[in-house]
């Protein structure tokens, strides 16, 4: 991989590249004049580029990512029971017709409408030869300037009309010291990855004939923090793996495996029944897995946190899901209402951003997912396989929008209840709190049912190739080959 | 992941080690007392590792991988037209029944008939705690010592009754500076892997609206040195992808794009008959991808290289297949005879070891795959389909050693024929020198069945994957996800 210094770009020569880039799109911009762009690559942002209509806007996708995470089924991956490719879609996939840039967006300048991107990829490893002009993307629907004080960095800008910020948001650490360097996420593929990586590595680590005994229990213990959906699941999902793939091919090393879930709260599952919570809890017990409510981890280091309720513990492997904490670039948002409580930006039941100098919805910028709360109705934690999502309201506004049709009514939030997979084809499903249909309540392989189709039924090609793929590794088995 | 200093094992408790591990195997080993250690996981190992009579044998295999590389598939994988699960098989299929361990052989003491093993795994993070002594893996089938002078090390001595030496080769760079740092290997998964990744970079990059056009064609200039089948295959791959979803997802980038296939030789597919030779050459010149026969190169950079025909050449991708060069083992291996061209080791027709001092055969030893060439009589360079190789030739006679039977014939080698993909379907398979079977010469669409069917005919489990990932990715395309 290439990594080395950031190319100059001076001003005057990207000022030109404004020019090319306006009269580059001449013929697409008499049709699709009105220029949409959407921050983030999500569940919201994914979601919005595949259905809005693309035909009547011209849209401009903006990520760090070129692929969006098919997040529920990451802990699947994690574990190899999924391949990475089936929990993936390329934003590549509506390329041309949808411009996408892999950057990041700094910060949102409202009144002019620009927003200040950073490429998320490698700047070029040699100076560029002067002379030439870069060139926007032909056609971009972003008219592309170079900010007054980014001379000598890669740094851009793009002006919008209409903006969706579905910029999702980032992992939760409390500020706990070494979790960010020894700890491993599950909110992108490649924390999948990794985690596969690592899970395997153990045993072969443990496999080692210099290891004593001591050090193999150390180094198979498996800690999760966080006792939400997230980290349920990657326990039951590694349970899982433990007990078939791992028990046939390391039998005197299974054995000596171990997982531990960790949460500072009375309960794991806290956001289910509490008659759920019970049943996840009394599965995992008989299980074996350990489940450690109400401990906290005070510091992490390589190999080892601090736990106040037991002192050091040794793990080979640590996984970290204790929630969400803002998106730096909604940190930056200062002109923008915040959720006191999380930080995220609040939005009316239209889902335009509230502003704070005014108090008033911003007419031309929405936004959704992790990274926005509806003023006094906050979205659920857990995806919702069944309602129509913020994404799918907002698509239909937009497209309504660009008819010059009414807007649709206020986004109604129908909660549909939340799923968790408890491994071994088993799931809880609380519909109590649903607001629509029945208030009943699954556990077991009715709910994974139920799990699944909720999932499945977001998106119809994952569903095509997570079904597939699954049905392959039933075939197959998982993959225990560490690369 | 965790990457620390190593731990300590003192010689004392592992000695102790060596008593338990005899004492804790006592019940196979009445079985099976004969121990066969394999190094190596590739062709040789592998294809021995599934078919050699595991009951009678108590078989160790030591390989720095855990999984075997379908080689021929690699170049699929780069640019995702496989997936790379397709083009590996986990050595653990065959635990516990085999003892596998990852680690490096770094040398062999056939006076004693012992291994001096380091691990490929990380060592533990944090200091191992006393008193306890570390224990193989139970019913190992090696006898577990440490070396006199490795105390404080992780290093490890294994014991053999047979040994196969199947270590394969390292990559050939002829030494030329920068090749290790800024160029890419095409032997293993990984490399597969990183390929992939840096094609959808060098097209993300590009498609940075600050990259000029200039800048943009040397991003997307995808040089490969070495014009054997494997560079020919990749190039062939590459065209494939960049004529497909890459022109369909950047269309103005694809335009930009250029392949350049450089050799010293005056010809690609050097080991291939003329007439095929001409016919890939025009094949690809007529497809626009540049040969550059007969050309240099001096020194590589980060992003550019130094040709001796031509100076300065930037690049966005360089991938280096310019043969094999000798494994840092068989370098080691002084006692043996080396072959004064390759430096391979050299056996005798029955794959035995030639020892230096003796210039006879090592009972207890042989050699197979790319480590080794039988005196007088090379190895093919490809991967053979159709023949039976020296790996099942041996696993034959192991199996006859292990039942007290007569040995079979010395191994008599049969030309199966050259085969290689030049993309579109469409291969070239030369039977000119083949010593069994029709004189022919096949190019096209014919001659990808029989390259496909070779390669399937070897392993089959190999052969249901690789088919029915292919199917689905003639379902879903290539995923152009860049993670």
């Amino acid at each position: 991989m290439l990594r080395v210094r950031a190319q100059v770009v001076p001003a005057n020569r990207a000022k030109i590249a404004v020019t090319t880039g306006r009269r580059s799109f001449g013929a697409s911009a008499a049709r699709r004049e009105q220029h949409l762009v959407i921050l983030g690559s999500g569940w919201g942002g994914y979601e919005l580029l595949r259905k809005v209509d693309k035909k009547r806007w011209n849209v401009t996708i903006v990520s760090p990512n070129n692929y969006f995470n098919f997040t529920p089924l990451l802990a699947s991956c994690a574990v190899g029971t999924l391949e990475f490719r089936s929990a993936v879609e390329p934003v590549r996939r509506y390329t041309p017709q949808v411009h996408a840039y892999q950057a990041w967006c700094d910060s949102i300048d409202f009144k002019h409408k620009t927003l200040t991107c950073m490429p998320a990829t490698p700047p070029l490893p040699y100076p560029s030869r002067g002379g030439e002009t870069p060139k926007p993307d032909p056609g971009t629907s972003a008219t592309l300037q170079v900010a007054p004080g980014n001379r000598g960095t890669q740094q851009y800008e793009l002006k919008y009309d209409k903006l969706v910020i579905a910029v999702g948001a980032y992992n939760r650490t409390f500020f706990i010291p070494g979790v960010k360097e020894h700890a491993h996420f599950l909110k992108d593929i490649r924390d999948a990855r990794a985690i596969r990586a690592r899970i395997l590595e153990c045993f072969e680590q443990a496999n080692q004939p210099t290891i004593t005994d001591d050090d193999r229990r150390k180094l198979l213990h498996f800690c999760i923090v966080g006792g939400g959906p997230t980290g349920v699941e990657f326990a039951a999902e590694l349970h899982d793996l433990l007990h078939a793939e791992i028990k046939q091919s390391y039998p005197s090393l299974a054995r000596m495996a171990k997982i531990s879930l960790y949460d500072v709260a009375p309960r794991i599952l806290g956001s289910f029944d509490v008659g759920l919570q019970d049943w996840a809890t009394k599965k995992f017990t008989r299980e074996g897995i350990n489940i450690l409510t109400q401990h906290h981890v005070d510091r992490v280091e390589s190999g080892k946190m601090y736990v106040k309720e037991q002192g050091e513990v040794h793990f080979g492997l640590l996984v970290w899901s204790t929630g969400l904490a803002p998106n730096p670039l909604v940190q930056n948002l200062t002109e923008a209402e915040k959720d006191p409580k999380t930080a995220s930006i609040l939005t009316d039941e239209h889902l335009n951003v509230l502003m704070k100098d005014t108090g008033a919805p911003n007419p031309d910028v929405w936004a959704i997912g992790d990274a926005a709360i509806i003023k006094g109705n906050p979205l659920p934690a857990t995806a919702q396989g069944e309602l129509p999502s913020p994404a799918q309201y907002l698509r239909k506004k937009l497209n309504r929008l660009v008819r010059d049709r009414a807007a649709p009514e206020p986004f109604a939030f129908h909660n549909a209840g939340s799923l968790a997979y408890l491994g071994d084809w088993q799931a809880v499903y609380d519909r109590s709190h649903a607001e629509s249909g029945p208030k009943t309540m699954e556990t077991g392989r009715v709910a994974w049912l139920l799990w699944r189709s909720a999932y499945f039924t977001m998106t119809l090609s994952l569903k095509n190739k997570a079904v597939m793929r699954r049905f392959m590794n039933w075939i197959f088995g998982r993959d225990l080959s560490r690369f």
